[in-house]
């Protein structure tokens, strides 16, 4: 499973993540995969090495599945939880970051509700040579990259179970509909798939994704040792129709309810009526279509309860199962750089 | 210690449970209380397997003490707290059940405020052939078997100590006292120790113990492979004295505060004065009578504290060190049903 | 690692420790250091053994110090948080201490806001003839001795890095500057670094620092196999400047913002201003001179940015470290004790 060619000591963001990076993720990712389907699930990979958790915004689901990957590789666990803690007391977030690498953190997967925070934290580890690697479990509206990365890999292991290889996207058609504007999870999921060669297409209505919003993706893309797109293939819908057609992947983002108060949305009734995922809708699809949705999912709002329950259709729980295999991927691979 | 003639998937309340059921958990009960006395003291029973605490309601003294079991048998284990968690997302708690279960649960330990939702979610896991065994650790007012059966073992035992056995508790009368109507505890120990062929005294005033409840206990028992009583010996009391004459076993209930809001009690101290159990009112009971209660006590209210102190008297902190055993016990039975 | 001169069961307060039972320590945790600087940094000391974290004042830097302690030490942990608990229910302390010492406890960590508690608790532990050890994890305004013990082996090892010795600090000045009257931390200072014979310089204004504080300090130190010094040698300043001529050893205290709103301080900025700790005020000091803080740190009040990030000044890192180390050594000796 070593893999030489990984040298990323974080996982901030998947900007600049190159199609090999991507490959090096699904492969240890199957490994792993194939560990969690034997009896005895845990290996002893990271044996003797702390993994904080360090989660500002609270998360259950995000945090059950980290430290479930960090105990299958027998490593040892620190909780931070932020309501009985020392910032309240005035302490600075990187002075408690730096506490918990003085107790021995090797790697720490923070979780912010601010864009930017982990970033700042590993550039700081950096500087005072810490040798700690950092993991974004989610900063404000600007990236959540171990989110897309286990969607990358559910979606390559449906199309290929026994090697999820990125080349199988190439050329598929994902769609992605829902807040697009203040989702951490579109962005890093926009980098992942057009980097691997898909075509995403994504829908809102125009106060969840105005204009100018692709702008933020025409930045030339960095080479890796593959030849990377020399353009993203990435388009805009205002309606969710002619966007589904062909369709090879539908991922509905989660709808917070907050959006009505800020007056972007008249009622979610009215959003399911325009843009809600229905057995109908999904008509006009690839016939082998699938459903995603990085959850909690409001039923009825961004899809159907009956698609969200149909094994043929949803591929969810794969999602949420991806994810303790991915997440065991990348803690193992920063947690190997020297 | 494996048992072949186990074969419930879940426990979800103590209604249909035969003599033999009860008799193997006191069985496995004594022989994890003897992993208990070594110097190692875990089993690898559950290596590898994943046990979920899902405690809707919050509850520190029950989850440590499935905790600690689920570690003794070095399962994984995932705690799930609502405070911080997708149900205030909108989540639905079958889909955070099944989310837990798509991560890779195997056991899932249930609290919840509302009656029945153990008996829901262990609906659905079966229904989508899960594999997954669920443990109700109490809801609303409906049943808390694991407490039942702690209680359970923690009499038998004391009726003997090398090998605890069910047939011990025949004809042995026990007196329930307190919060009747509102105790899931009440109820579980119902069912138990009336299959048991134990005589149950109910005790309290009239509101929290309306003519009616026995109802409730009236239909006819199922038949286990040894023929039950054929007529559950049940009684009710509305004044304690007469109800204590002879007992074995007495087990106070916790009363709740709120019930004096709820005008179902005048005040702590007017129940205190009928219904508390002090050193004079066991005058009557038999000399070896023991005192029980689930905890959390408040002193002075439903036992005075010299009783509480009492270790000739009270089996308290037996029942605490019993409940490790039993869910273990539990955890590893429910564990080995495929 | 075994030691045959150590007898307590508890640390509740470093009030009777003689200069024996510190170097018992520092040369514990020293052993302790060095294991944590090996790939595998688990010993199996307490494997099977239950630690219980009492936390009722919460605190997640020390409980998670305290958890990597343990972990490290393969002990099993639960962790009782008063949020969600029987406290809320009307159950005592003691009560609560009962159930967890039932189910298995061998060793306490309690922190409590009220002085005192962790003993009451030791008190009754011995009473009933438990055999549980218990570790005063901060007491109202009482004592820390977990902290104390760990600014020891930070001073001891930054004298001696290779064998840390409490003779080291002797004649050596410590000044301790800051809310000296309401802090725990500088309480159990005083009594060590007194003890292994260092001159001890507390400064504050006189509202936190009244005339009287002294006396607490006066009664005679008893003895230990080596002769303590006869007279404490510990002075009180209202000014910094002359308390800080000739310092080895500079340790700021947490300064609480309530203290404000009791009208003890007019303002952080006229508190920074007279008893701030600049790079210019260390001028009198030793050339060698350091600086530390037990956290969280308010930057810019207790100490300036630049000396908390100055790596030849600052032992703050240290002193963090220095704590797993220390609590692996107090909890390993305490769990020895039969």
């Amino acid at each position: 499973m070593a893999d030489n060619s990984w040298s990323r000591r974080h996982i901030l963001s998947l900007e600049d993540f190159t199609p090999s990076d991507y490959q090096t993720v699904l492969q240890t990712a199957a490994s792993f995969r194939e560990v969690l389907s034997r009896r005895t699930k845990k290996v002893p990979a990271l044996q003797g090495q702390v993994i904080t958790n360090l989660f500002f915004e609270p998360s259950t689901r995000t945090r059950s599945s980290f430290e479930l990957a960090a105990k299958r590789l027998s490593a040892d666990i620190l909780n931070f939880s932020p309501g009985s803690s020392s910032l309240k007391k005035g302490e600075t977030i990187l002075d408690t970051a730096k506490t918990y690498l003085a107790m021995g953190t090797n790697l720490m997967v923070i979780r912010h509700q601010q864009a930017g925070v982990p970033t700042i934290i590993a550039q700081e580890m950096d500087r005072i040579n810490s040798g700690v690697g950092i993991l974004n479990a989610g900063d404000g509206q600007h990236a959540h990259p171990s989110q897309a990365l286990l969607d990358l890999f559910t979606m390559c292991a449906t199309l290929d179970g026994a090697a999820p290889h990125i080349d199988h996207l190439q050329g598929k058609k994902i769609v992605i509909v829902g807040d697009i504007l203040h989702s951490r999870v579109a962005r890093s999921n926009i980098w992942s798939l057009t980097a691997c060669g898909a075509e995403v297409h994504l829908v809102a209505p125009p106060t969840l994704l105005p204009k100018h919003f692709l702008e933020a993706f025409k930045r030339p893309v960095k080479t890796g040792e593959k030849s990377p797109p020399l353009e993203r293939r990435l388009y805009v819908h205002w309606q969710l129709e002619p966007a589904l057609e062909d369709a090879d992947f539908v991922m509905a983002l989660r709808l917070q309810h907050e959006r009505m108060s800020q007056h972007l949305l008249p009622s979610l009734r009215a959003y399911h009526r325009r843009f809600g995922i229905t057995r109908e809708r999904l008509q006009g699809c690839k016939p082998t279509v699938k459903i995603m949705h990085p959850g909690p999912t409001n039923r009825g709002v961004e899809l159907t309860s009956d698609l969200m329950d149909d094994p043929e259709l949803s591929l969810v729980p794969m999602q949420v199962t991806s994810g303790v295999a991915t997440r065991m991927a990348l803690l193992y691979l920063i947690g190997g750089v020297k």
